[in-house]
């Protein structure tokens, strides 16, 4: 149904982001869900958790492993333990602190037509981040590079249904790590203008991407401050334990007003107990240690409680995604977070080795959990395999029709005389069919959702194609994608001034690693 | 974790339904959703729908293609049209009619333990039915056969999450059309002790599978009428027709007090509106006409609402399924449904042609939109492929794997003190972990869903075993249960009334044909 481009036409889809050969896609747009989200558990229910939460922060404590977290902790009421860095909260602090976080709020984009409503009912998709490795079918599975690297940016920008970048799509080691994050930004700056996230693994790290942002979007220091730029995730080191990086991490990012995404890594079975109850219970805790830090370093900052509770396969230890356990535990969460009237982050996740049955219902299944569990930030919503261990090139194909579908399904149903159709089924009668009827004219084109990947064909037509499975059309799509790519336009003044930055951190050293 | 089985521990094991190599399921049970099911419309949307359809019953009116049914109609106050069959329905006439159908109901299987709760919050997975070709992936697809009919069954009855059989799991069009239908029946009946469907293609067959339904439970003609044991499908001819086979069927089926499932057959853009509206408020004049005829039969028979509205693809016509707006369909035909207090039947559809990602991720999203949307009877629960045109053996066993995953995911979560796991949470304290726990000790066994299909070995092992894909682990689980299969035990007396019945049958000619 797409005419055949002129040269000036193609140019111009060219920037839109579709590709010279016309590869179907929605337009962006930020799904919002209009029903309410599920409730699996009882208000009663999750105040038992919210209280068990509170009693693990009171009694038990957590371990801050920096003497500068514990200060701001100990001001503010705090029982901290210096000898072994545990430190207490009392119940009515941690109730009245986290009050301070705002429901709901806009992330900026270096472009403005990609900022994003965090918050509410809106959803948000983020890229994968941070496997080490990268895979496709052609050449199988190799160690993250630069140049997968940046190809996955390209999929990133052109699928209108990623929203915005959760940190490097693939670690690209063949980057010095001194100076891998300076690189690495300027990619994500140049070759997407969605919104980037940054690493907090060290204090030059954090500062530089937060820098970068603020470069990009050519806003002066107090706008940045105003106006959130860049997200980061800061994990808690089950059970019970902020890394000092992660601590430093919510006290740069937060100060500066950007955005913190705590997230319990909560494993039932091995870093958490082994009932959903129980780990959820410190999931809630740590989250709610973490929120707690960033609204002490400044009310009003924003942040979003991270829920990634699964399980482990009790017989190997290996971590299980997309089971009914991530389910009930994605949509908990959900709830808990809504306890809090504070944005809720979850992810596309599955266990799986290879793009077979397995990736994709793991995958269906924990979108199922989070998109009914209202979460507002979906991480690694495209690419992800074996845990997080791969990002792969026809899994990123395969998840961007999965969102693309879990819009689709978000889009209300418009009940209306005209959609009901009552004369065209006048029309066409008993025994009848509808293809040839004006009302199926004036719509057909729209109508329906096209797929990037199902083969609707009937089986002889298939067979005769040689048999394909799914994952060879995703194949054979990354590949036009990213030959076809086109970047975004960037103003050269800023694009400079980022060139300029980048250049002199690296004659600095970058981050001062010890190899 | 099954030791290995001595001789009697085997027999009785394999008694129970579990094979001699111990594959691992789930026990028989039903699966009870503890949450609301979702609404994607609002009251008053829904009411558009039905005013709408009461609309297209009064004013347009649907063919029914059965003098004695028009009869029926016509004494109940319905105009009738003798020249085209037409029949147009009183709005109230409407309304009062179907307020007989009963909300609950059980269902008999010959096995007690195998009867259903139909109705409320359960659901009953019921096995594929009707399509004509068989496949597995070691001699690929063929037309159906005796020898693949008979070893559908045997799946069916191995898996406990398959709770009931929805008719032929494949067509074996090696049985002669004229007593297909006994021969087929005696085999669901003495390979299977579950719940078993007849076809209403003939008068015949609609009685001889009643006659069998009620030998195979041993009771009389009385107690048959009073408890629903069998079940038909009976589908309209879209868009409003009623073909006089399917009209049979409800009179025949209806006057025996056993269970009807009204399904019309709206495919948006084919044999209903392009817009979902328009085909729901098809679909549900065409339920209502068939639900009111049900009860002016015998007020009070058992009903079930179907819903099969699914979608084109606009550009070849083909059937499309498990798509955005199929999962919309199916969540607004349960509140459809629920709208008139009646159970309501879905299906887990697919329209891929083998058992990969799309096979995969079309069937979740079924399940996902039927699940949430309240769906009481999800018929084609397993095997389903290509818009059920092939049972897959393959798909067969993933999709018990799916069911069970979906069972699991609605086994409410327990929130207690003991659950919460403080004192596991105290004991492991910061930076420990729960492996070697007392509480993790004491519930690792049963805590979390064993899949059957997903591979959660690491890449190195995966890859050293060969790298194989989920399809190949559901071909080994097929071959194995089929291998160590044990039939059901069945009263001599009921197997030696079955066996002279259809013999008797067989000899009259059975179901008349012309060829």
């Amino acid at each position: 149904m797409v005419s055949a481009p002129t040269p000036a036409r193609a140019g111009q889809r060219r920037r839109r982001g579709a590709t010279r050969r016309g590869i179907q896609q929605l337009p962006w747009k930020q799904p919002r869900r209009a029903f309410p989200p599920v409730d699996l558990l009882s208000a009663d229910e999750i105040e038992h958790i919210h209280n068990a939460s509170l009693d693990i922060l009171a009694d038990i404590g957590m371990e801050f492993l920096s003497p500068a977290a514990c200060a701001i902790l100990k001001k503010a009421g705090c029982d901290v333990d210096e000898t072994n860095a545990n430190v207490r909260f009392d119940r009515e602090m941690v109730a009245q602190t986290i009050k301070s976080a705002p429901s709901h709020f806009t992330l900026h984009a270096r472009n403005p037509e990609r900022n994003l409503q965090i918050g509410g009912n809106f959803m948000a998709f983020s890229c994968i981040s941070s496997p080490p490795n990268a895979s496709d079918m052609d050449d199988g599975r190799r160690v993250g590079n630069t140049k997968d690297f940046k190809n996955f940016l390209k999929l990133a920008q052109h699928f209108n249904t990623i929203h915005c970048l959760g940190g490097y799509p693939v670690e690209p080691v063949d980057r010095h790590a001194s100076i891998r994050h300076l690189e690495c930004l300027r990619d994500m700056i140049t070759l997407t203008d969605k919104v980037i996230s940054g690493y907090c693994t060290s204090q030059a790290r954090t500062t530089d991407a937060m820098t970068m942002a603020r470069i990009a979007r050519g806003v002066d220091h107090e706008q940045f401050q105003r106006e959130p730029s860049i997200m980061t995730v800061v994990n808690t080191n089950s059970p019970l334990r902020f890394d000092g990086e992660m601590l430093n991490g919510i006290m740069e990012m937060s100060a500066q007003g950007q955005v913190v995404i705590v997230t319990p890594f909560t494993l039932a079975g091995a870093m958490a107990p082994v009932t959903l109850a129980g780990a959820l219970a410190q999931q809630n805790a740590e989250a709610l240690a973490g929120i707690v830090m960033t609204q002490l370093v400044r009310p009003g900052a924003p942040v979003i409680y991270g829920g990634f509770t699964s399980n482990v396969d009790m017989k190997s230890g290996a971590p299980a995604f997309g089971t009914p356990e991530y389910m009930k535990g994605a949509i908990i969460g959900g709830q808990l977070a809504r306890r809090y009237n504070i944005p809720y982050r979850s992810s596309n996740v599955n266990a799986a080795n290879t793009v077979d049955a397995q990736a994709a219902y793991e995958s269906v299944f924990s979108l199922w959990g989070l998109t009914m569990g209202g979460a507002n930030l979906v991480k690694h919503a495209a690419g992800w395999m074996e845990g997080g261990l791969t990002a792969s090139f026809e899994k990123f194909v395969l998840d961007a029709d999965l969102l693309q579908m879990v819009s689709q399904f978000l889009e209300p149903v418009e009940v209306t005389d005209d959609t009901l159709a009552l004369d065209a089924i006048r029309d066409v009668g008993p025994g009848g069919h509808f293809f040839g009827t004006q009302h199926t004219l004036d719509r057909y084109r729209t109508a329906f959702y096209a797929p990037l990947i199902s083969d609707w064909r009937n089986y002889e037509s298939w067979e005769e194609a040689g048999s394909p499975v799914a994952w060879q059309k995703a194949n054979t799509i990354f590949k036009q994608v990213i030959e076809d790519f086109v970047p975004p336009p960037i103003e050269p003044a800023i694009g400079d001034e980022i060139d300029a930055f980048v250049q002199k951190r690296i004659e600095a050293g970058g981050s001062k690693t010890d190899f």
